[in-house]
């Protein structure tokens, strides 16, 4: 990171400008999907399971092709003031929608779906407990899901080769106090409204990139320290995605 | 338990008749609700979290009471083949209304609705792994965020008195393969169309009794053995409810 | 009844503890049904009608096996005072699924289900004036209307052998001012926390028992003579359901 | 009616074509709501509710004005075929919602609103068994209900004098074979594309007129002729609207 | 007209009581639809599309039959004050539905399905702008749509028939301030309860008539001269319609 | 733009990389919005009105703020197939929820809030015709409805200073057949998986960046590429909102 840091800056966690929360990545978390993955970013802790389905959607029938999708929700207590629970309310609201749409797009971007054959991965992203940053930890748990479902799908030989190439991992940027920052958690992102979600693949493109600037609009230099970051950010979840997935 | 046991009778999981699968009570599970706790019967994993609210509902305003409600919800893969998400169906299903009326009831049952004052304490019970028994031990567990929270009101000085007046816990029964069992699990559950959901307060007296026998219906005398069990099975519950509680 | 009834204890209805209400089963009341029966206890009505439809439900095609299954409603001005038409609030409550559900099992209890073949009974239950017990009532009349049903299908040779067997019978049990009575109305059940609806069939099995206390909790011997209270209701039902079934 | 009758024209019930069906108007069929009626034209049986609420609509309130509305239901099995139940359906649909609509304008032509005072009055209609002309038995049925709920408001001096101006009613014509016919049955419905529903009030005036000609288009004179028809059957029906009134 | 216009009567708009508002109908208006009219009726305007499908509804597969439906919207601020988009507040109203199904049964009376084959054409219809009589714009606008679609399917040889036969179109007509008026605007349709719309064909006949009159009933003198301006004022319509479809 | 275009590289439409399709900005399209714009992007043509609501959404009150919001929806046959309405389906699709959070973010940022007062305007988005780019055109048209009805609130006096600071504008952005192009339509969308809707301010600034790259992934340059040509095309679009808000 080439921005300097102000004197007397601090982040609330205490961490460096350019430095991710503790990031955790347990697999085999529950026992019946065929991939589950308990991921922490800090205090954000999402249980993702992938779950394989003998049948292509509707819209890819006798097309020899999979697809791979994601549905997201949060506990009703995972935040800091219960919020109505989804179900009881009867619709799914606009972010919860949006969010589902990204995590599932951005897995795809790794995926060969023709591998795959007419099947489909659903990606199921509970927050059990948010503390900011819940959907690129969501993508980055989702990833390491995804791909014990594969390798569970070649075990059982229901298919030739691997679907996947290329891992998908993602982290939040944004200009708290004036200064770029990785990985944002609940207390600085309440209290900056410029911040990018970035989702990368790690031959170094990028998947996504969604900034909004509710408040202060991000001038092109600082947009491109934030990529920078993000970039940084990615390079560090990769490696933790493949050590995890070493580990069986 | 009196009814002899035949020659050669084993339950899938190797327990007695009489005999609990491991309960674990876990408190503290997650960090923003007043009381948080994984309860586990075996496999069966729920997350009961009691969230406090400031205000009552709009049927006790003014009444200088208090309520207590649950909500339920099995995350979509907490089972072997993934089911619909409620929130994505647009509705609740039928099954899931009736666990949460059960649940808040039966709650309902241990408060002074008085003491707690024009406040309510919603107890969201969500699984994450299905092993049969989620509703004993959402109901169990959530006792046990339930008596977490009281004790966060009465730390604050927010209630003069303690609303609980003795402890509640639930359990499952069940004649299986002609025996009565206690505590059921998945692989005795499917196998078994006669069953009974039983929760008490530990001054020995019956909440809730709901024995459904879709199948063979229940003899008096079978009737009579399965509240036996109950009766034992809910004993060893407290205990464990007790013991949990003296913690911290 | 063991239990010696307190000196000056009188039923609202002046019945005596263990005697139900008139009841009265009225087979043909509407016309287009293949069973239409309307039931009464006391001022409780409950128009039920069985539909035959020619399919079985989808999670059971091909397998030769047909289903029963049970809807329930009550008119807007069923009750004291009006409550919200479902159809236009958009949903069924909790209520409504839980009744609905408890009289689909309870009638499939008495039901061959491969003597019915691929086919769907349905029963709607629609109360017409609510005066307690609707939900026994409803099973106890649907019963006869299921009966009604079969008896057309073997009339028109379309099934071979009656699906039917045994009967199916429910009534409530409640304690009230301390005394175990059969039966409850309206202002028996508003001032009685602690009631019970009993399912049985007439080999003396039972089929459902739901009990609930939210307030004082049930102790066993209280338990035991609401069940044997409930075996002395069931028998006078079944003998009704039998009059009424001779009648054409 | 001028128009002649050909030689061998005969509707399927025998009637002559300006004959009404049997008309029954049966008051206090249920006993909780403030006006009661069972209304039957021939076959087609509708029980019509009247709910006094002691508040106004919200567009309404501070104005010290009343309102009257009117909700329409059909049991699922009223019909030759059983129709889907629109509380499982989750949505009423365009024909209901039109049927109560309808109803609602009819009956508050014949209301003066400043003299009910801030109260509003609910009809419902539900069809216990169809057989053609339910909405048209339903507004002739709910006025009499609605006459009922006044005469309570009445009787109990919550109102110092009747909201009642005049008298509705309501019957159905088409031209059946080439025929104009008062009244449809189903057997004429189904087969008659050519109908009208005619509401009038009691000094001779129209309050609503709904004709369809999807197939064949109503030629004026044709119009001029069920406009004829329609006026004589209401003559008959506030006859008898007048005769059950007069009954208590 | 033969009611003598009563001495300085004068209309909002300054027309005389048989007078039209300016209609215009322009067809093409969007590229994608099969037809697409947008039609003004003085300040109402309208954008009617016609969709070919080549699929038939499910209640006529296989029965060599098409459908003809409508679909009616307004956008939110059409009106003079914003009304809720009925996409956001997840239902369609009453009116819309009432209004569309008016829509589709007008048009599908000219329409022979036959020559239609399996095919369905949905004609939505938008309303851009509002002020009185969105109905009978949408339904003469939507005949165009529709002879435009037959047109293109018939262009390309997919339909060897037209399946128009003859004309649609509709107006409204009330009695304001005493006299009876042709096409209402908003300032006469708010300050006149006395309404009615007429759909007729171009062989004189009438295919819907719809008086509503929630305040003053009608007198059948009145009803006769609404009649006889509604059959002058479709013939005017019917001029313009086939004057605008000679255009291409 | 510094990408050299490979020979023979031609868009669909003709146009050059970095070259905006004809953009026209016509506003009072409609009578009764405060604010109401036709905004078209070559053929993409959307209807964007400002309603003026004197009341803050409830979150707000009483903190004498004010709020900007925004609904989009897409008239059925707008596009080259027809869709579904979502009124009729119930329910608005994720992409709906996703785009109207979108534009009503994007708008907010040129908002002062509290010289707006404690009142909301909603803009309403309809998509007459769709040839990509309907979010972008949404937005530049909907700033100029904005500018309008804030000016009328002006008019009036309601507001003491103008709330508008600055200029919002958006345009897409896209790598088709490898070159970098500016305002997609749909024939490139179509055959483009990587793109970027931008929306800035007229300082230079940006308010949100939104990439998606489902299949190839933007490599480092290509986003450095796409953000230049987005700068470029914001800023003759500002020129042209300016040039349409002189018009009166």
């Amino acid at each position: 990171m080439s921005t300097p840091v102000p004197p007397g800056f601090a982040r609330p966690s205490g961490r460096l400008p350019a430095q991710l929360r503790e990031v955790r990545i347990e697999r085999g978390y529950t026992r019946h999907a065929e991939g589950s993955v308990l991921v922490s970013f800090g205090e954000t802790r999402v249980l993702c399971t992938a779950s394989v389905d003998a049948k292509a959607p509707a819209f890819l029938r006798g097309k020899g092709e999979g697809w791979v999708t994601a549905e997201y929700g949060m506990l009703p207590r995972a935040t800091h003031t219960r919020s109505d629970r989804e179900a009881a309310r009867g619709r799914q609201g606009g972010r919860t929608l949006e969010i589902q749409r990204l995590i599932g797009r951005s897995l795809r971007a790794c995926v060969d779906r023709a591998a795959l054959g007419e099947r489909t991965i659903t990606l199921d992203c509970d927050v059990l407990q948010a503390d900011g940053g819940t959907r690129t930890a969501a993508i980055t748990g989702a990833y390491v899901a995804l791909v014990d479902a594969c390798r569970w799908l070649l075990a059982r030989r229901e298919i030739a080769r691997d679907p996947i190439h290329g891992a998908v991992a993602a982290v939040s940027v944004g200009i708290w106090r004036g200064v770029p920052v990785l990985d944002l958690d609940y207390a600085e992102d309440v209290d900056c409204d410029t911040d990018m979600n970035v989702v990368m693949n790690d031959g170094g493109g990028f998947v996504e990139v969604q900034g909004t600037a509710e408040g202060h609009a991000f001038r092109r230099d600082e947009l491109d320290a934030l990529l920078d970051l993000a970039q940084q950010g990615c390079a560090r979840l990769f490696a933790l995605q493949r050590a995890a997935l070493e580990g069986a």
